[in-house]
């Protein structure tokens, strides 16, 4: 193998390779990348056997072939060379060696035999779709601080994504939870997405799918198959192995008779939770809201550091109302907010309590009450 | 204690108290800054019983006082009020309490009594001088990178401040080593500074003296004696324990007639540096120089990872020299040069070398070489 690539392309690809690439590794060749020259492009694989991402660059290939080399070292290789020059990478299966060459600079790496290197089996999908990245992204990253990081709950360590009846047809939803709180984030369901097996994406996998989202006119390709599920852009493949168990019911912890409405600013709310939460330990962070007629007090009581309290002009008609949460289950809820008021439905001081956005039902927030 | 306070003069004053204040205290008290209101004056007082900060700001006293409350609590409170906010701070003395309002927050928290709270104790001070800010900070910015942090060798653990001949006559001088590099910074004796007692200034001290530096125009108020040292300017008052250990001789690791002499711009090199070093093990990072004729070969050898080389165009004339170092300190004593080219002066592979900006002998850093 001998090709010669742009610092930058080199870069991305390899930034996305070690991000997949576990520090520690009891089996060597997970350390490594590997790379594949053919034709004009360069493939970058890499894998953790949960996940595996295959990135694709231009370059100029003079010899195809393939090696695998230190995912790490080579990313730290690339990123300190300077901006705008050209790489030169050449193996040397004999000697078991690649070597790395940017004008004045040169480096010689250990390589291991391309045939050792781990690739994921490939899956039969069951359901394919097309989804614009924008929808996506919002699916998973309204989800996903509700993810649990209880390892013996580890059904609950992904986002469940599924098809659901919505109130206006079927959709593609995305569900998390930790037992405290809980979201459902719903989008139209995608053409093809009819038979989508129900899976849950793990938390790794939902951190490296988050990259590939950012530009708004992207396709993403989406495969799901009852084990794996894969996330496709013209330059990037993410397969990833799903969680191996049953998400929960989670329909019957969503209220749905909550009526005493509130109605608030999320920015506004999110910072005054904030502020009254700092005289508190750390352990029990309980803000207590009491509402009463368009007003909303904030207050922390921790005997041993303080007290403080705080009141927002709100939109409150119902009965008096005094009920506590986790400090911070309530901001994490009110940041996802991004359009309008966050809408809190209570019901009482011993029950889940629901939020969302305006009327918007496609994203739905459910945090457990703590007694205070 | 009643006192009106503009947010942004409360933050700053609490930045400083708070980050002199420790995480973990045996002793409650130490944990909460002192705060005393007269005149039109806030002043809080912050202690680990080794550094003592006093910050001064102005402020709107409805009553006179004092109490001591919760450092970080107070910081982190007040870090969260909106911009532009006056708060209020009262005194409960009879409740022990200190309740903060701002705007619609208000915050009550504990307090112990200011009778309680260590003040440290005035000193004698044998020699008062004023230096200008930005001479204070390279006197200290370009030592402090070599202070040890080997506990055992506690009088290592800060930088030797004292007065010395130098060249052109006496001099203010500041020398840290970890006995593996060395600086020693020089800049003018002041007036006054003449019977200047050498003391070591610790680590943290160092530190917190930083951040009086900042401003070009200011001059700060030095207080030297045998025991504690002072830096004062019109807001803020800096009085440190000094280690109580006797500095080595350091002038005795200063090589002298080291003659092989190497120009090289000192960026370029740093990053090099940098870039050969990536393929090494973390724990020995070596790196050989090869020197001949106008050529610097920087390389590394790591049997289990690979080898790395690089070429600079460099000025060197003496005869061809091999001489190994660690990566980290090289590039620590390169990134010092902020004027000039860096001067190598090497003697031979076995002995000390030295490294200055340019011609100027009022920076100069040594290193020991290193087997490679």
């Amino acid at each position: 193998m001998k090709v010669s690539i742009e610092r930058s392309a080199l870069l991305k690809a390899m930034s996305r390779a070690q991000s997949v690439v576990e520090r520690r590794n009891t089996i060597p060749i997970l350390a490594n990348v590997l790379i594949e020259a053919e034709g004009d492009t360069l493939a970058f694989r890499a894998t953790d056997l949960d996940i595996e991402v295959v990135d694709r660059a231009p370059a100029m290939v003079i010899r195809a072939g393939a090696t695998t080399v230190g995912a790490h070292t080579l990313h730290e290789i690339v990123r300190k060379l300077p901006e705008g020059a050209m790489v030169e990478l050449e193996a040397d299966s004999a000697a078991g060696r690649l070597s790395v060459r940017a004008g004045r600079s040169s480096f010689s790496l250990a390589t291991l035999p391309r045939e050792d290197f781990p690739v994921m089996a490939s899956a039969e999908y069951e359901c394919n779709f097309a989804c614009a990245a924008p929808i996506l992204r919002r699916l998973f990253d309204k989800a996903k601080f509700a993810i649990s990081t209880e390892e013996t709950r580890y059904y609950l360590n992904g986002v469940y994504m599924h098809s659901a009846d919505g109130p206006d047809g079927r959709v593609l939803r995305c569900v998390a939870t930790d037992g405290h709180r809980l979201a459902r984030i719903d989008a139209d369901l995608p053409q093809g997405a009819d038979n989508l097996p129900g899976v849950i994406v793990p938390r790794k996998t939902v951190g490296e799918l988050r990259k590939l989202l950012d530009d708004d006119d992207l396709q993403i390709a989406v495969s799901v198959s009852e084990t794996k599920v894969r996330f496709a852009t013209p330059e990037v493949t993410l397969t990833s192995k799903v969680i191996d168990g049953s998400f929960p019911d989670y329909s019957r912890v969503i209220p749905v008779h909550n009526s005493k409405r509130l109605e608030v600013d999320a920015t506004e709310f999110s910072r005054a939770v904030d502020r009254v939460a700092t005289v508190s330990s750390e352990r029990s962070r309980a803000v207590k809201l009491t509402l009463e007629d368009d007003r909303l007090i904030l207050s922390v009581n921790a005997p041993d550091s303080g007290a403080a309290e705080e009141e927002l002009a709100v939109a409150y008609a119902d009965e008096p109302l005094e009920i506590g949460f986790n400090a911070k289950y309530l901001q994490e809820i009110a940041d996802q907010v991004d359009r309008e008021n966050a809408v809190f439905l209570f019901n009482s001081p011993g029950d889940p309590t629901l939020m969302r956005e305006g009327n918007d039902e496609t994203a739905v927030y459910v945090v457990m009450p703590m007694r205070v």
